[in-house]
């Protein structure tokens, strides 16, 4: 029956489609991102190129797979870890913190990924269109860091901190990318003191004075798209 | 006499060299990164490739020669505005808008470097050692805004800012990369209200419960090499 069939041709390209980037995820973790190639994905995958070009239009196009992958899995690990925690600060800690563990696997090649992500033109930079499902999903673990928090920040600034908070997460990971201490455990620490340095900061946000540059300059940083 | 004649030679050599220079500064100012090739330069000079190459090993040679020149204009056009100008903040606002006045020509471009630069294994990396005549020459900037002004920071805070104000100069000019507001105005906008809260910030530094994080924080920061 031909509605049968074409169930079926769906299942098996589905499958094809999963095995693709099954694959291709694991080769940017252990091989990184200059030596995979959607040439050594198809053979891998006993598929021709054309076959695989059918499924992820580029290799920019499955390093989104990744992004999101990566993503999910920081949200898996972070929101159980937020249960019972209400101080904002240490809501924070567990998103970046999480966040961090999550790309530990690919430090050995982070400095290609810099690479291949910093131009404002790239389609893989967090910051393009094209990132916004994976973007999405950390933007709106801030969100929920933020809005399940006991605090006294006035609306106007928690409302922008999602946002700013998410490119903290990106400085975060660069300076990880460059941290070639044993277990990166400089970037660990440059979070507990930047972090422990905000909950300082915090009850000054209140005084009119910081809060009006501090809500025009918390505009500025989060609106930055590439 | 041969003495003479080896003087002669040096000094043919020294304006091939600098024509080479030259013509690579100004392509890279108006063709951008990518676009320019030892190839065209060599062709523009009249020189062979081979002669290119023994003057500047490399395109990222000619990047270090950029790196420096635009660094020099940056000092001097910082030192004589620094004259008279005894508050610290107005210091470093001299200091980076003087800056990001010397990149203006290279914006249509700017996302090129930022892709060649930005891997930790790039050697036109900003923090790379093969950029440090550049990148001595503004944190020497910095050292000068910090150690002329009338302020009262501790002195293990004072001596940690030039690496640090360093690393904000590149942040800013990251930022600034991305802007593609007309003339860049939101880039002096961040500034602006950066540096104002800054201000605010100031005193609280003097507290041994914010000084001490911070001084952790600042060496965390001010070390981070490519």
């Amino acid at each position: 029956m031909f509605s049968s069939e074409a169930a079926d041709a769906g299942t098996k390209s589905d499958r094809t489609r999963a095995r693709l980037r099954a694959i291709a995820l694991r080769s940017f973790r252990e091989r990184g991102y200059d030596a995979t190639t959607v040439r050594q994905i198809a053979a891998e995958a006993g598929v021709s190129v054309g076959v695989t070009n059918y499924h992820f239009a580029s290799k920019n196009r499955l390093v989104q797979e990744l992004y999101v992958d990566v993503q999910e899995r920081h949200r898996a690990a972070a929101v159980p870890a937020l249960d019972g925690v209400d101080d904002l600060i240490d809501r924070l800690t567990v998103i970046y913190r999480t966040g961090l563990d999550e790309l530990t696997p690919y430090h050995p090649h982070a400095g290609e990924f810099v690479a291949a992500a910093m131009s404002p033109k790239s389609d893989v930079n967090p910051l393009s269109a094209e990132s916004a499902p994976a973007r999405d999903i950390t933007e709106a673990l801030f969100a929920r860091a933020v809005s399940g928090a006991k605090h006294s920040l006035p609306a106007d600034i928690a409302d922008r901190l999602p946002a700013v908070l998410f490119l903290g997460h990106l400085l975060l990971a660069l300076y990880w990318a460059y941290d070639r201490s044993p277990g990166q455990e400089r970037t660990s620490r440059l979070l507990e003191r930047g972090l422990g340095l905000l909950r300082l900061a915090l009850p000054l946000v209140r005084l009119p004075l910081v809060r009006r540059p501090l809500r025009e300059m918390l505009d500025l940083i989060g609106e930055v798209r590439s």
